[in-house]
């Protein structure tokens, strides 16, 4: 199909000026601060469905706070590609993280519109209420009440002034009651897409404006403690110790090694402390945390294994006593291949390498993986860095980002179609 | 001189229930915390100071907080043998670490007094308040007040709370800015001896209740930050990581390899923090300490700069950086010729082989060594456990020590004299 696209120069100076004026709701502080069900969440729903009934779609809020804009195909009534991402941040967070993935596509549809092109398909596009979860400590709050998959015990959650997630639902005007509604029938989706920035280094360091996403990674998280002996640092012979930080730091070494050795797979120790923690005393014990992550679950349960293992072997070794306790165990979401084939074509007719990768972090497509296909296209940004105000995109690269998401949705067929 | 001494037992048992009943001012958690001008201090130093007055001497608060009792001689104003430990503790550390050098030459006043003894000098006994440091990151504070080596510009540290130790020390009634003041000319003092558990395992492999002290180890401290880079711990591959947290970890087990490589030499990390210390972000910042003895200064030196060295080297390979601050660089402190003879006759006297042997851990007498001759008595404690909850003595070997205290102030004598 030959498609008369938009410029990137156009799309990308509409994006930067948009996810700029978005930005300016914030509850204040550095960067942007926008949570849940608050004013400034109203004042950015407002905006989002001003462009979407600019960009000719219907812009409705949904009883559990998601704005939905859609866009009807060639007949009304029909299934739906969805697209979207989050409207809220993380406390200080940037101006992109989310908003790029509303932003795009409803210029992508403002592109199709201003040509009079409906296609065998809807769009819908979701400002998801609440991803980050920073509120309430929930997380992929909005893609679950669509996905059908909503935790209604999380409705009694409270945030820090004592409000629960209930009440502040209904200040806002909506309808904690029938959250259920909101979920979709899989026969009303087609699939999910999401544009994304890609929060790491990796498309910085290829020289290249977008990647098609493979999978989200799944996420093992561990709490370790370390019972070693305690003593004075001045008298007991280095024979004679049982340190339990330096027990610790062989194992942060350990994390590292084993999450090194294959590509994909990432391991961090966060957090450490050491007891009693003076200057001159033996640590008697040491509590870490492991985060560990890779695209697939089988490729992810080997390495928590092998770490738990290679732990295990250096607390025998040095004769102290290790606790891992598993604190979270989630599990990882493949990319639909059919998906990632339509964006890889949509990447390579901009003439750009179709680099391929997986992401680290979690989003809204995880949530929509129950639900229905989904396919993820990431944004370089600036040195990787997410979740601060320093965060950065090009307008070229949000140009060339948007143009990539419009060759696909032009271009989407369900597979066999 | 034939001296009627009080029995071993008695005196053993009075220090055990001085020693608990110290023990019991704690700012909580396992084992005893009592850190500088805290309520617990007061608390200590009330009830020390009551059983100064009991055993016939003076009891002064000085201006930098220690407390100092004072037993004429026959005639009022003569010079002082001085004796006396630390009334702090470490975090969560013992009951006898430096009350042990308080309690026990309190008791052997008593005994002179009970008979009516007064010697050719005076005897002074100092609950020196600060030696340990936890609080302010210092150490040998009281000591160095009265050795007049005590250095002004550590009043304006903060504690964890923000408070500096001077305004800490006028919360506590005392005044820094007469802490010049509290410094002794060189003919008030004859000697200082301090008794001490040895805090190591030597006494009680040798079968041996007490030992003199042959001289104190040197110390070098360093606190080290690693600046690295903070990211995103699913996001950033392996290969692409600045991690401060794993430098650290080489180097912790670079600061045990090196001092393990040759006996006599001890090194220890203590403390580590990272930063932002969150489970899902890689740690951009790590601060540690290191602590580095050695019995002869030489030795020491040569061991601090191959730490120091293998520190950059981490750093550099991994590109962060490496800022290592030396914060304490104490010099090894040979105990007097004279002094350790008149504690070995003391020691012979009880029937007990005189076993020399040096510190591993850093005395109050360090400190002393700068006004007057220093000695030093060891009781040996439980498997050398030490800054340890489960520190122990046994009442026993407290009145041996205390027995042989007793005839070493009593046969005292300057050299020539």
């Amino acid at each position: 199909m030959s498609i008369e696209l938009p410029p990137v120069k156009e799309l990308g100076a509409e994006i930067m000026s948009r996810a700029e004026a978005l930005g300016r709701f914030s509850e204040g502080g550095p960067g942007v601060t926008r949570r849940f069900c608050t004013k400034e969440h109203r004042a950015a729903i407002d905006l989002i469905g001003g462009w979407m009934r600019e960009a000719g779609m219907s812009a409705t809020l949904d009883a559990s706070g998601n704005l939905v804009g859609r866009y009807e195909g060639t007949k009304p009534g029909l299934p739906a590609l969805m697209m979207g991402s989050h409207q809220d941040t993380v406390l200080s967070g940037g101006r992109y993280d989310g908003m790029l993935g509303i932003i795009a596509p409803i210029s992508c549809v403002a592109g199709l519109n201003k040509r009079g092109v409906r296609l065998p398909h809807a769009i819908e596009i979701v400002a998801f209420g609440d991803e980050e979860g920073v509120r309430f400590q929930t997380t992929l709050l909005g893609s679950r009440a669509i996905a059908g998959t909503f935790d209604k015990s999380v409705l009694a959650r409270k945030d820090s002034d004592g409000v629960t997630m209930e009440q502040a639902m209904r200040d806002f005007g909506l309808a904690p009651e029938k959250i259920s509604t909101v979920a979709r029938r899989k026969d009303q989706v087609l699939a999910f897409a999401e544009i994304h920035i890609e929060q790491g280094p990796v498309l910085e360091s290829e020289g290249l404006a977008v990647g098609v996403v493979t999978a989200i990674a799944g996420c093992t998280r561990m709490a370790v403690r370390i019972a070693g002996m305690a003593g004075h640092a001045g008298t007991v012979p280095m024979t004679q110790r049982h340190d339990a930080l330096a027990a610790a730091a062989e194992m942060v070494l350990a994390v590292e090694h084993t999450c090194g050795a294959e590509p994909g797979i990432v391991g961090t120790v966060g957090q450490i402390a050491a007891e009693p923690g003076a200057i001159n005393v033996i640590p008697g014990a040491v509590r870490f945390s492991v985060d560990a992550r890779a695209p697939e679950n089988a490729k992810r349960k080997a390495v928590v294994e092998r770490i738990k293992s290679a732990i295990q072997d250096i607390a025998e070794r040095r004769g102290v006593e290790a606790r891992i306790e598993t604190t979270l165990d989630a599990k990882g979401s493949p990319c639909t291949p059919w998906m990632m084939d339509q964006f890889q074509e949509a990447v390579e007719a901009e003439g750009i390498e179709p680099l391929r990768l997986f992401s680290g972090a979690g989003h809204d497509a995880m949530a929509l993986a129950d639900l229905t296909d989904i396919g993820m296209l990431f944004v370089r940004c600036e040195r990787g860095i997410s979740h601060n105000p320093a965060e950065a995109i090009t307008a070229a690269d949000a140009g060339i980002g948007a143009r990539v998401l419009l060759r696909f949705i032009e271009n989407f067929r369900q597979p066999g179609n």
